[in-house]
């Protein structure tokens, strides 16, 4: 049987994701709790491979167990062995050809600024401390040119692969409540710290450090140095993963 | 000169906000972040005791110090010593006579339940988690029993004194925000255990153990064994602490 989950975990205890010598990963964690919880060893696959640091609401992904369990029952097994900072939101049963990284058709990231003199001491682990007063209207206006299918590869970290580097971003909102400054984005897929490259570069024009407008100039200039800093793995958070209706 | 500050802290790691011997808490850590970096050894007032594991976003406290450094600055100094759960927002010089406790005319506390079929693991130490539906109409119709100046002997805990159980509660509010149902309480003051006891008993009301004209009897009996359990330390939050304006 396949199983999909769903998942939140708080990232700050983990080396990312993906599974890796030497290090507790979320990954890992799972697939000791699954072994735990039904003797099988399995390995999971995810829809995206998370940072150190990273945090998520809504990762998704998918393995295969023999068990005779009812899907739906296994989020409750596996939360009596988890730790409390991953849960498994969701089980469910699905068709054996879904897979949870190729078949996701979109992608929510939620990157989290607390800007405010002082940081947080409640959400220090989820959101990143900016002290200077930030204009979140000019951070609107520099997202805006982002929407649409283009070339990313200024927005990938450096060393990465540069074939291949086009993605659709189909929505980009940058929202305050009080201190809180949300940068919401949903596209097809994202390059290696492109989501965290995008905030440290809205970040910078927050502070006035860039014009909205060199929004534009930095994407078409393709080249990872025109844009900001990488802003820290805290503020960021894996918020859901969308796919066709048919694979639900 | 007599300094007020405001204090936001994640009380997961503290045993509650007043010193004790052989456990760390949160009026002990920052007098001592106050010596470091001040050299002055002061004894800070909290406007209220919190308990082990219970949050603040606006504890107030005072202190003297004789150091000649303006008191606005003093909430940067003391957040380079202190814990990353420990921040102050603000630091202001108020007249020699105010009394962080004694002149408190009002406290607002928040009781947050995460009521999901699982527990969150990102806000796992901020919410108290209910597996069972709760019918929040319900708990707000019940709340309104509460409202008012009551004998409030019946929330407090078992033990405590039974003299001067008199209490006004000006707002009391139950809202719901997807799996969040926060609980908002503001009062000119509280017994000891009241806000999770209030909590507590609200909790069963909305799983239907309870009905909501119990509140009423819960109430009038000013006896703890009617009213519900105590509800987990983890789920409040002192928000703030308000004062007449001539003192600010």
């Amino acid at each position: 049987m396949r199983v999909r989950i769903t998942i939140e975990y708080d990232g700050t205890n983990y080396a990312g994701w993906q599974t890796q010598k030497n290090a507790v990963t979320v990954q890992e964690t799972i697939e000791t709790a699954i072994f735990e919880a039904t003797g099988e060893t399995v390995r999971i696959t995810g829809a995206g491979r998370t940072d150190a640091g990273v945090h998520a609401l809504g990762q998704v992904a998918h393995f295969d167990i023999t068990m005779p369990i009812p899907a739906e029952k296994l989020s409750y097994v596996l939360n009596l062995v988890l730790p409390e900072d991953i849960r498994v939101r969701e089980s469910i049963g699905v068709q054996e050809e879904f897979h949870a990284r190729r078949d996701a058709k979109a992608k929510h990231y939620r990157y989290a600024i607390y800007n405010a003199p002082h940081a947080s001491a409640l959400y220090r682990n989820m959101t990143a401390h900016v002290r200077q007063p930030l204009d979140v209207e000019k951070m609107k206006v520099a997202a805006n040119f982002l929407v649409g299918q283009h070339d990313f590869a200024a927005f990938q970290a450096t060393g990465s692969n540069l074939k291949g580097t086009v993605r659709t971003i189909y929505s980009l909102q940058v929202t305050q409540i009080a201190e809180n400054i949300y940068i919401d984005i949903t596209g097809n897929g994202f390059l290696y710290n492109m989501v965290r490259i995008i905030a440290g570069t809205l970040i910078e024009i927050g502070k006035g450090q860039k014009q909205p407008g060199d929004m534009a100039t930095i994407l078409a200039g393709v080249e990872r140095k025109y844009a900001g800093a990488t802003a820290p793995a805290r503020g960021l958070t894996m918020m859901s993963v969308y796919y066709e209706h048919s694979l639900g």
